[in-house]
């Protein structure tokens, strides 16, 4: 088990060497550990490395300032003018959440930004305030649309959530692919073959080879053009709304740390106190979710789940054990810290 | 070919014969038509026969009143008293329209409604004044949630719609299920199985025979987890926040017309010349399309489509060429024509 506060510290040191101010850092940390914590680990600490490397390279600016462009009552529009995603993104949620409560509704739009971690962070702030969140973000092409044979859309990650009462949380957090790359990988490292519908080779055609995602494959979009039409819904609420760079422009930050991505998202906050005043939501979220779990279970279904259930069980397992981390994100921090020039030893971190 | 204002005037007629009002009727088959038109015959006039007999049944109320529970700069929440749905629905949609103009955001709630019809008609009348829609409806337990066995949640439709432009509007409008339950219907009528993934059978088992529909099978959502996940989200937004009935409590209005489904919706107008002022979201729309459009295209695609581009291309033809109607929806008028008492000869309706 590793010492989240440990790792926290060493997540600030790392930023901080290569330009991020502390209070970034902190930020950073904080949603990258909490994604760890809720067993989300492709979207914690294995990130650090990637952020590192564009801080180090210009693609991301630690000195950079975030421009109010626009700011009415229901909604502002934020330019990030090229910061790291997770600090402007928890910026414009909390800004998101003060206009839902002041005034029903909260849209707020950023742009010039980059990767902000698991949209699914920022809609259980809002949850945990008495609202129900939306949050969304562009990201560069790695998905084919609809019709297309090649990538040419993000699989553009998208999360609600809704206070549940004794439940806690209700946090859908999909991206719109119809698996994540990671698995396709992991497959291919196994000698497995995929399910058609996961991914096109470099033709185009549907595969079960995992091993085309290193020639030119390409993944598809969940539910075919209905998935495909989400992820347009997320470019333009995040991309086309915000002025953000839209598809192929967007940099792949992955590949090509010094371009700033000028990534775009989009948070909005919906305060059903406001709204319906008559009615008790995380009451009704509860009726909900006692109805569906109240089902006959389909075959092998020990237990009917709602989204962001098993995370929230995780985090408050990580709370009370500690946090595991897998080797890739181990890996990915000894990495980090020859980059950064601050040292990591696993050792050092346990708890 | 029928004429559309003959049609018009008889879907008028049967509603106001059973207790519509005629400002009602108009607005109810003005969409209707409006779906048929661009080719969405599932939602178009064969929807009137269960629209007249639940206005005959008393689970539709001809003279309901709507009440403005909640007025806010930025939104809204209507109860419709047990109207019909879609002139709440576009009662609530102008409201979103009007507060979006005036304040950035709009998003009006609505709850005591019934079916509205295509979504789509609710975001492509935002989108046609410049502003990003979405709209949302509850609907009565039809499709198994994730990890259920059976009838569980609704395929609760969803759109958004965005200007584009010399491409008209982007409008994407789907229901939550794999596909719709016409088309296993159609499967089961010739003899044909189903993919997997399509329906479940009676014990909750994947199945490929499409006859399940008849004897307790159920629809299964688009993408498993991701598509079920979803259709929480609109009832959520649609039913909770609305104070409308919640997945089992709608009743389900083609099996139990006298039952007021007590359906919620929900309407959000984003008004990105206000938000964003610096850049014209139906430019930037364009450019999306155009570079979907500029790529490779798979191998049997002969052209890339926009969400929505085939009913565009639909409804320009029809308001060319005069309206086709599938067989289908002129028995279902026939059928309304006994239930109304007002004569239905499709001859008399030739155009």
């Amino acid at each position: 088990m590793f010492s989240e506060p440990k790792l926290k510290a060493y997540c600030e040191s790392a930023l901080t060497a290569v330009g991020a101010s502390k209070e970034e850092a902190k930020t950073v940390a904080d949603v990258l550990i909490n994604a760890d914590e809720r067993g989300v680990h492709s979207h914690g600490l294995v990130r650090v490395e990637g952020y590192v490397r564009c801080l180090k390279s210009g693609g991301v600016k630690g000195d950079a300032k975030h421009t109010l462009v626009s700011d009415g009552p229901s909604y502002a529009l934020i330019d990030a003018g090229g910061s790291l995603g997770i600090p402007v993104s928890v910026e414009a949620t909390k800004l998101a959440i003060c206009k839902a409560k002041e005034n029903g509704v909260g849209l707020v739009n950023v742009r010039g930004s980059h990767h902000h971690g698991a949209c699914g962070y920022y809609t259980i702030m809002m949850a945990q305030e008495g609202l129900i969140g939306l949050a969304m973000s562009t990201g560069d092409i790695i998905m084919a649309a609809a019709g297309t044979a090649e990538d040419s859309i993000g699989n553009n990650p998208f999360s609600y959530a809704v206070p549940a009462g004794v439940y806690g949380n209700i946090c859908y957090d999909i991206a719109m692919s119809t698996v994540a790359m990671g698995k396709v990988a992991m497959a291919a490292d196994e000698g497995r073959s995929i399910p058609l519908g996961w991914m096109l080779d470099k033709d185009g055609n549907p595969t079960t080879d995992p091993n085309v995602y290193k020639t030119g494959g390409t993944m598809v979009p969940f539910g075919g053009y209905k998935g495909s039409g989400l992820a347009m819904m997320v470019e333009s609420l995040a991309g086309i709304l915000s002025g953000a760079a839209l598809l192929k422009d967007i940099h792949a930050w992955n590949t090509d740390p010094e371009g700033n991505g000028n990534v775009g998202h989009c948070f909005l906050a919906v305060n059903p106190a406001m709204i319906n005043p008559g009615f008790d939501v995380a009451k009704r979220a509860e009726e909900m979710i006692e109805q569906l779990k109240a089902h006959r279970k389909a075959p092998g279904v020990e237990k009917i789940y709602f989204p962001g259930e098993i995370e929230q069980e995780k985090l408050q397992k990580s709370k009370q054990n500690g946090l595991e981390l897998p080797p890739a994100t181990v890996h990915a921090l000894e990495r980090t810290a020859a980059m950064a020039g601050v040292p990591f030893r696993p050792e050092d971190m346990e708890g």
